[in-house]
């Protein structure tokens, strides 16, 4: 399934080239395929903040080529580059301050900094550790996408419609996707004959990213508004609700794009299973449960087009706690009926890869 | 009460002035509000069938006073008018094949044409009838009103919130109308303290016109994504979901604007009562279960921007199991845990008022 997998690849969020940030501006899809070439750590923190880059590990991983960008500026002017970077270090993370992936990129690069002997070059040494933060995050979505594929395997009962929300693609990740992966090799292994993909309001990832992502990749591919999963769920037989995540809380409470605990309900009242399929770094082990997790706003333009003085709630997430899951896959292993204590233990493995 | 939702009522969804029907054009709502002005049948039909006018109620009241029109021009032409007629009533019942209440208002304007005596004016009894179905319709909707504050009464244990889906309101309606109804009763006596709705993709008929009825009441309201009530039902404290019914099944299977099933097993989950508020006139007697109930769906247009070739699913409405419901109320009195008996025993009863 690997090779197939990676034969299949089409879709990318994000490339370094020749020094380089190139991100594929998501708000102009599906419409158009905007590249943008991103020279500068606060290129990069603007596309992070406006969007073009989103997800939870494509923003960790666009943030690091940010911070190779600024440590390139830094070298280039005279004085004490450490503590100016710093600067560059606050300004990326201030892009998206809720994002964990983020974060811990940044740490990631800071750490190899600290780490440095005094005969390497640290504008190689940050660019290679970006780089490897990419093929790790790719690794980690092959290990997912084989992980997924032997649930579906193992409960596999003819039902082979599966329901997605929002975008865990090959868009918001390095690879191929968390949730998109486990689909895409459901695909090519037979275990998914159709895809139903909601909406996703406020942002229509369902609708415009997901959809494009999975029709590229010629899987039948239907979409629905959010409203509408309820009377799919009752009137198709769908086997698995699939999902990505933005954190994880140490209980196995599980932060996701909004919408995604109401589906875990209306799965459970359906039978369907709920699979998280996520890399480990969006695992937080500092937070206890996920209700503690600061709540994420959005602007009320999204939700309407007219300044009416109507109030607006338009939450970024919601947090489905862990009894709704059945299982979460990351590249470390698999956790079925998560728990704080299954979810400490995976933590302490190694990456399977 | 009676006499404070009378004083209170400001919203209007069509009103026959002079031989005229004038409707507000609920397309451009809450932007701009445009009235047109409908002096045939064929121009009925079309505001119908393009969704100038729409709701249950509305749709009905608006179809009995095209038939108005439509037996006008007939009886200024030649020929046997009640001939010609039958094609106005086609046309009419055409507009929206599904639509329970226009079948029910055009049945009553035959009715009454077939008990025409020979020294009647056929186009006033006509137009006395259709008149009549305006004006029994605002009593419904003013008993439904009363009957539901009742029952905010009797279960209120403080929590003062309520969320409502899609728009049964005064637009959907020849009065105050039945979800709104109960609502704006709930606000005047001090029994509704804020009102959540949902944006109700994908016509937005939440966003754009229960927001747009509530806060020109006064009443504070507070619109999200219709992704966002599972969040919602969570961290705020919802007494009630009071919604309307496009049509009611003989067993109390309630279909309704896409969306509500889900809401009522969310409802379910968290432990909010659910309230269906509306004209015993879409208790489709004949129809056993929901289920049975042909789907009428939408465009794709609605859910995607762009033709890009991904399968859209987009179902009109949804609907929900008796055993999902708490209550019905309707003018004719209240059911509480809706069943067929009790819903045949109700259509037995003279209405209240």
């Amino acid at each position: 399934m690997r090779e197939r997998l990676l034969a299949a690849e089409r879709v990318k969020a994000l490339e370094w080239r020749e020094g380089v940030l190139r991100v594929l501006d998501q708000r102009q899809l599906p419409g158009r395929e905007v590249w943008l070439a991103l020279d500068s750590v606060a290129a990069v923190a603007e596309a992070i903040r406006n969007e073009a880059v989103r997800g939870a590990t494509a923003i960790g991983i666009a943030a690091a080529y940010g911070l190779v960008l600024g440590l390139r500026a830094r070298l280039a002017s005279c004085g004490d580059w450490r503590a100016a970077l710093e600067e560059d270090v606050h300004l990326l993370r201030q892009a998206r301050p809720l994002a964990i992936q983020l974060g811990w990129a940044l740490d990631c690069l800071c750490g190899r900094l600290r780490r440095l002997t005094p005969d390497e070059d640290p504008l190689r040494a940050l660019e290679a550790e970006a780089d490897a933060l990419l093929a790790s995050d790719r690794e980690a979505n092959l290990a997912i996408a084989q992980l997924g594929l032997e649930l579906l395997h193992q409960h596999d009962e003819g039902a082979r419609a599966v329901l997605t929300h929002g975008n865990a693609g090959a868009l918001a990740s390095g690879g191929f996707g968390g949730a998109l992966g486990v689909i895409r090799a459901g695909w090519l292994g037979e275990l998914v004959e159709q895809v139903y993909v909601t909406e996703s309001r406020p942002g229509r990832e369902g609708s415009r990213l997901t959809a494009w992502e999975l029709q590229g990749d010629g899987v039948p591919t239907s979409v629905c508004v959010d409203a509408a999963a309820g009377h799919l769920m009752k009137s198709e037989r769908i086997g698995w609700l699939i999902i990505g995540a933005e954190r994880i809380a140490a209980n196995g409470d599980v932060a996701a794009p909004i919408g995604t605990y109401p589906l875990t309900v209306l799965a459970m009242h359906h039978g369907l299973r709920v699979m998280v399929a996520a890399a480990s770094t969006c695992i937080d082990a500092e937070l206890e449960h996920g209700d503690d997790l600061p709540l994420e706003t959005r602007a009320a333009s999204e939700v309407l087009d007219l300044e009416t003085g109507v109030g607006v709630l338009n939450p970024s997430w919601d947090v489905t706690p862990a009894d709704l899951i059945d299982v979460i896959v990351t590249e470390r292993g698999v956790i079925e009926r998560p728990d704080a204590a299954k979810l400490a233990e995976l933590l302490c493995r190694k990456r399977l890869h």
